[in-house]
């Protein structure tokens, strides 16, 4: 993440990892205070054995794209909600990327899913992962169907 | 894609993944006008092998979420630019997906990222890809300074 | 309506039926959690009797779009607030839709409204509501009158 | 509508509704220009044997509003594209209705869903549109099937 | 104004106006709910003796512009502040006038630059305001010159 | 006007303003580039006998709100179209002015309701202008007449 | 700045100008209240031995455009948060200025940015200041590291 | 410039900066494609007697905050109009940087703009530089007065 204040939101991101049972490296820094370490973590995170890269940050939102101009790993872009237009600045400014160098980027504060599609990812490689996803979605549906259920 | 209007557009990722060597199956069918066809493609999609599906779509684009609503495959969102603001309205109903079902977005008419994206994706499973993915990124890097000395 | 939480606005709809006599069915159901329940539910509609579908939803608000994806019944589409541009989101996913497939949408959070037009159009086929329906234009009519006359 | 310069949109509703066998009354009245033809018109619409009213017009677009203000019909309106932001201005002068007043929008120039929508409301009433709906839907689902094949 | 509910916001306008002696007769009447209202105050407006209009509204903010559409007298638009985008569909809704109707607009919630306009306009014609607005000009400098000394 | 380059739209104001009668004194000053003229012109514009001001500008359209400044007449804000959003920038720039400052705000590209607005202020002074609005708001009903005529 | 209600945002930069060394000159005065402080104070500003100047306004910002009409000194615009889309307003108002007069906008309440921008242009001048830069990236740059370690 | 497409827009940045009889130095390299070739050119900027950059990016504009990262000059962003509402995501990438970041932005495409601000800058260390400025001042002063003539 870019900056710890975004933590709050990185958050949920963490736990729903955890949740599946994957290992997680947290890191703040900033492509605008810390470039180099920024850069450095991103091209050494392959050799690390990290396998998807998380990228959380707000207003002109460079992070994700920096992180993706170091490595071939898949970035996630988590646009984290400013206090401009709900986070549109932080929004365009990661989803917008020039070709070549994608940057998948989920809703503003989108936490979770941010989690959720770097699983789907992995679970390419480690399909134990995968009996997870199809456990979480049954989970999900039977959230709706007894929420549905209270309200009749 | 939603529509074969969207072709011209989903053209770009369809060459960028042959230039990978990456199998691609094309379809055209609609969230709205073939919902059936859509959601049994995706029901499939993972037991005939597909590992990632790039969904393309314009104006209320649902595409996305609803083929992301049947699989735990990850879903890749391309915005097809619409005649409304550039496509907003695409991007917006594409990447502000609810929590547990995400929708890796791409920029609006991204062709190029959301096959890169794919390819990334695959190389966690498919070593040789990241092979081809750093030659892609060092030609990229090529093209700019080929660019920058005829500019000089 | 999409999640149990769209219930405060979506509360406003039922209120407004009832008042008209209307009978009403509620449903949690959401297009990417349980899109096999939306999608039965819709195609069995209107053999169940009903004769319009008001459909709520926020983010990428999907499921007016899926509902009327499987049934000729008229679907009315009312974008809940969601916390991104005041549902800007919401509002473009839903009013964009593609040629063939109309949602009929409201203002954001507009309840009160998707009620009325559903009264509007029952009224076609069961003309004791279009008397409901002057009673209630009436009283509005009054409600103003009343509200200039305290001013006053 | 409100223009004679919209009627290259509102064409697209005209022959939608006539391939439907709806019969069609076509009247160009301006919220602004013509106030008390639109008012005259809209109060004597019910007792003509009018079932449904499309409204379109762009810009600041309060036709649709002000017809509505004068029937209990179920109004539609259809924002047409003005030279700022693509017809933003229509879509929220249509869409943001105040309560007890609603107005069923459909997408900027979505000229052919406007009728769609208003052939599924009087279906309610006429069952014989009901039939001519499915048909429809069918030879819509048929043409992306169509599409599809020719594409592979 | 359209709505009781736009009170605190008009209030701004009644208190400027009565400052500078102007007379003023207040109205809540709805656009959509009492449209005869309106249209008939409007219509009789300048043979009442009155100079100006200034018509207060939020959301699809039609009254200006129906007023407008009634009147050859100059009618001031002031938008509400909607709970939509801080009421860009007011300030839209009444701009964005087709040719022929103008609405004189303000700032969204500019209700004492309502009042202003409209005394800027009628001191044309009587020349004793002309000295007022002299004199508040003065007095808003004073009081910036005031807060900048305090600020020292 | 600002720059010359706005006498496309600015002449819809003129000819408008030659069509009632009205003398039309035409300037383009820049609040940017010519600063003390535009002040000058402001400050000076009542004791020359002009009654209203038109300022079209575009981008950041700083020139309505600078004559404002420097005059207790009426300034009227033309919104010029600029390559940005359509000229959202202009509108803004133009109709979100400070309380104490007004400037009556027309549609973006306005310019014919620029000129009728400005008669209408002047008409309240000036009553055989009153009577031309009259015929003006007649001649514009027949159009629309006509042109449904010729629709039919 | 415009108004003294903008102090709290102007606050950040003063503080951070002090923190720096350098010498500030604070004023209060408008582009529309008092127009003949702010061009003298502009117009005088260079022979005073004012380096820089940060004007922060809001709404239809129109301070930064005016000050630099008068000056060839950089000027420094600080789009103030208004109650409008976040200050949209603000911020087109103040970045979208015509080619000859430009000036530099940093994010809408960046006040902390406009002073350092404002110290890297003096540090061409007084190399002091470029050491002191130097520090200030380095204490940043330390503190994001520290904010790391505590996540740890 | 971020890409060599960026030209035809950057052009007018140099040509103004030649007309001035500044040096330029000219470079395509993208923060995305070639980041060690942009961290490297802005760390060695000061030290090879480079005064101020201008940055110049379309989309996701990540290269003035990227350059920004690694300089205590003062950097200008200059937003390059892309294909997505008219460059609203490359001026958000390039505005809304963080505290501690500036990067001083011009109008979207204002290159000329770009440039008059960099030798304003310049000017406070080479005062040869305002004496042009104050010449270019009166030139465009000149030209407006000019248009104004040839339009009467």
């Amino acid at each position: 993440m870019g900056s710890a204040s975004d933590m709050p939101v990185v958050e949920g991101s963490i736990n729903t990892l955890r949740q599946f049972g994957v290992e997680v490296e947290v890191l703040v820094c900033s492509a605008h205070r810390t470039p180099d370490i920024a850069s450095e973590f991103s091209r050494n995170a392959q050799s690390k054995g990290i396998d998807v890269i998380i990228a959380a940050a707000g207003k002109a939102a460079h992070l994700p794209g920096v992180i993706a101009a170091y490595t071939t790993l898949p970035v996630i872009g988590l646009p984290v909600k400013s206090s401009f237009m709900d986070g549109l600045d932080s929004l365009l400014s990661i989803v917008q990327m020039p070709p070549g160098v994608p940057v998948a980027t989920v809703a503003v504060n989108g936490s979770e899913n941010a989690a959720v599609l770097a699983v789907q990812m992995m679970a390419l490689k480690y399909s134990a992962l995968d009996d997870k996803l199809k456990e979480y979605k049954e989970t999900m549906k039977q959230k709706v169907i007894e929420s549905n259920n209270s309200i009749q």
